[in-house]
Parts: structure tokens; C-alpha cells; sequence
């Protein structure tokens, strides 16, 4: 969803990583403004603000990049446009460039993920970092690419491998994002029960194998603590919190409720 | 680019890793074909090839989803068209859910990094992997994604993290290309030549300091040391190849050439 956009609350994310010193893309000869928008779209996701467009073919503002960028344009600081590329890396520093094909130039290549890592290093230093992607079909020119100190390149089927401008964008700054957020991985996303304890766990499960004791279901006697066992493991790999506990000791008493009714 | 289809070809993808047990994409209920293409040429720029669709709006085959796929959906295997998600999962084995929202569920919830690994090894215990995408503006519903034993969640901007469907597939499945394809992390993209050995670099180097030398650039012999200790870092960092000391070679040639015309 996109958060609700105030006059006063251009440059403000609700969030301090965003304002901390970030990489600045250039989108270098950008033709269609959908892919402006897409661009500065997936740059907010993953928390970056600072777009710069050299030689835009469409000039900018552009109608069609708002609409595309889904509210990211107005939210983050005013896009800068430059003439040309020099200008637009004038104040840089660490210059990474995005690069499909394997280029005449020799330079050290790296993955996005790697790259990712290598800017977070850069801007610890106090570098100014670029982030440069080239024009829609042809990309960015050896003349361009000469700029960057890095190439970066993406892990992606050979055989199938073109992105668009806004997905090659999307992708870069995403790796950018797991430096800068965390999504939680745990197994109680609501927060609103919590993990049963052991004490909690044994109370059922001992009522579950008195009841199954007295429907005779461990039929071979010898066989009972296997049975229980694998049954308990069942139950242990749900790893039920305290809420389902109280479902599962209802379950018990509707199910027992119908046998000693009839 | 788009390799060139042919009709005897639409299940090979020329890469042996495609050809693997890999995970099935399932769209549900979704709406626009364009998104429906976005997410295809996704999944196989990402090396996925199954794509299957839960009763898409505007039904199937869709002239939209075909454009926008790039010409992926020409080269993937059929896409195939179901009712409702029970029988598009019918039969896989572990189920996996992207959601942007916590849910009343308790799920365990993995950032697609780790969804990505999990999965890989889903299959290599030989389980049929399936991954849910909710429509577009409502994502999955509770009552779908109770049927993943997984949720997947993105790190991204909390003040801005909506994604569109094509940029979510992208994202899951660029996680999953990760262990499938690898690309080349290395300073040479292009093999033509190699970078010197030291005995290469010597030779240069010593012939720039007797030059230097030569030209009294080192004015306090003290600090000869030093200085050529420092103008050495310059050169091995940047570690140049066989040719370009041929190049540094030819520089020095032609600096001393116009002195020694003078």
C-alpha cells in the first residue's frame, strides 16, 4: 500500500535507515517514462531516494513516470536531470555500473549481491556511491560503462536472461534493502498467542493417550510406546501455541463427547 | 534478448539445470494478463519453466500475458489452467505463500532468501514444491494461504514495500536462480588477456622508477623510498593485465620520447 503522501513530508520515510547516506542511481538515456516510474517504484521499496536521469529522450517532469512509480516519485527528493553522465557522477565517488554483456574493458565484476555488500563497505568509508543502468534496449555504451569502477551482473538463466530497465532496478536495490531491512522469520506472525510450554504441550498430550488408552486403540501392548511416540512426534512438529492447545483439548472433548453419548 | 524460438524446442531451455525438478509457480485468481506475462518472463529469466494459473479472470490463453511475456510463455511448457487452488496443488508436497500482511495464522514465515534454500532442499528430498501469488490488489486471501505450510516475506521499506505481481515473482524466483545459476565474480569479463605476473609488473615498474630517476622526480633522496613505494600502490591496485603494461610501456615511450626530444 502506499503510504499517504503530505506536502510537508517529501524527504520523510518514517524510517531512519532512509535517511541515512544511501547509493544514488542514474538512469543514464532513460527512453519511456513507465520505466522512470518502475524504476523509482522499486528504488523506494528497497529504501533508496535519490534518482538522477541523464538526457531523459522524453524530458521530465513526465506524466507517464508518476503514474508508473505508483507515489514513489512524490515521496522521494526532487529527481535531478543532468546533460550528461559526467555531470550527473560529478560528486561520486564508488561507481558501479549494471551490465548484461561482457565488455572489452577490464574491470572487476560482480554479482548484485556481492555489489550490494561492496557499497555498504563504500559508504562506511564515507564514499559517495552510483548505482548507473543504461538505456531500455541497448543498455549502457562502453563509453558509459568506462565510468563505473565496478560492473555488476545478476545470476540469471543464460538462456533467458533480458530484464527491463525496471526489474534490473528492482533486483540491484533489493540486494541493497537486505542491508538496510529485515523482514522476521518466525513462526507467529499476529503475536497474539505464544508457543505452548512443555507443561502445556504434556497436559494434552497425556489426556489425548489416556483417552486413546480407553477407546483400546493401542491394540498390541508392546507396540503402545512406538505408537505414542510417533503420535506425540506429530504433534511436537506442529509446535502448537497456547490458543491451539486449548482447540486441540476441544477437539478431544467433542470427539470423546460423541463416543460416551453413545 | 530472446533466443530464438523454435517448434521442436519449447521445453528446451538449453540448460541443464532447467531440466531438474524445480518449483511450480501458481497464480491465483489473477486478473490482468500483462501481469500474468511480467510474472512468466520473471520465472524464466530465473530458470522456472511450470506455471500454473487458478481461474484467471480474462481467462486462458491471453494475447496480453503472451506480449508481455517476451516470448517466455512461447518457451516454457504450457501453462496449465485450473478452477480452484485445491486442484492446483493436488499434487505438491510443500507449499509455500507470499503474503505482505501478517496474518491470523501461525505459519513459519521465511524471507525469500531462506524460502529459496528451503526449497532447494524440498527437492532434493524429492517433494514437489509449489509457490502461491495472490491477485493483484488483495494478494491471498486467509482462506488461501492456509493451504501453505510456508509464508514468504520480503525485506523491504516498511513505508513503502507494495510490490505488483511481476516484481513479487521476480524477486521469489531471482532468489531461487541463486541456486541454479551462478555468474562469473572476476576482473576479466572478456578473456582476451590476462593479468601480469609480478615478473611483468617488475619490469615495467623498474622502468618507470630508472625513468623517474632519470628525470630527477625524486628530488629528496630520502623520500625516494617512499614515494616509489606509494606510485607502486597505485599500479598494483590496479592490477593490470598482460597488455595494459604493454600499454603503461607505450606510455612511458612516448612521455620520455617528446622529453627526450626536447
Amino acid at each position: 500500500m502506499v503510504p499517504p503522501m503530505t506536502g510537508t513530508d517529501r524527504t520523510s520515510f518514517g524510517e531512519s535507515p532512509l535517511q541515512a547516506a544511501q547509493p544514488v542511481v542514474i538512469l543514464v538515456n532513460p527512453q519511456m517514462g513507465e520505466n522512470i516510474g518502475a524504476a523509482a517504484r522499486a528504488m523506494l521499496n528497497c529504501g533508496l531516494c535519490h534518482l538522477r536521469l541523464v538526457n531523459p529522450r522524453d524530458g521530465w517532469p513526465n506524466a507517464r513516470a508518476d503514474a508508473m512509480s505508483s507515489g514513489a516519485l512524490g515521496l522521494m527528493p526532487p529527481v535531478e536531470v543532468f546533460a550528461t553522465l559526467e555531470e550527473a557522477l560529478a560528486d561520486c565517488q564508488s561507481i558501479y555500473a549494471t551490465t548484461a554483456r561482457a565488455r572489452d574493458l577490464v574491470k572487476p565484476v560482480m554479482t548484485a549481491r556481492s555489489a550490494a555488500s561492496a557499497m555498504t563497505q563504500d559508504i562506511q568509508d564515507g564514499q559517495k556511491v552510483a548505482i548507473l543502468f543504461g538505456a531500455e534496449r541497448a543498455g549502457l555504451s562502453n563509453d558509459e560503462v568506462a565510468h563505473a569502477h565496478t560492473l555488476i551482473t545478476i545470476p540469471l538463466n543464460p538462456g533467458f536472461s533480458s530484464l527491463n530497465l525496471g526489474q534490473s532496478v528492482l533486483l540491484v536495490t533489493y540486494e541493497w534493502s537486505h542491508h538496510v531491512f529485515s523482514a522476521p522469520e518466525k513462526i507467529m506472525p499476529t503475536g497474539k498467542s505464544e508457543i505452548a510450554t512443555a507443561a502445556q504441550f504434556e497436559n494434552f498430550f497425556g489426556r489425548l493417550e489416556g483417552e486413546l488408552e480407553k477407546a483400546r486403540f493401542f491394540r498390541v501392548a508392546e507396540m503402545k510406546d512406538i505408537i505414542a511416540r510417533n503420535i506425540r512426534s506429530i504433534f511436537m512438529r506442529a509446535q502448537p501455541t497456547d490458543q491451539e492447545i486449548n482447540t486441540l483439548h476441544g477437539i478431544i472433548t467433542a470427539l470423546t463427547g460423541v463416543r460416551d453419548k453413545e
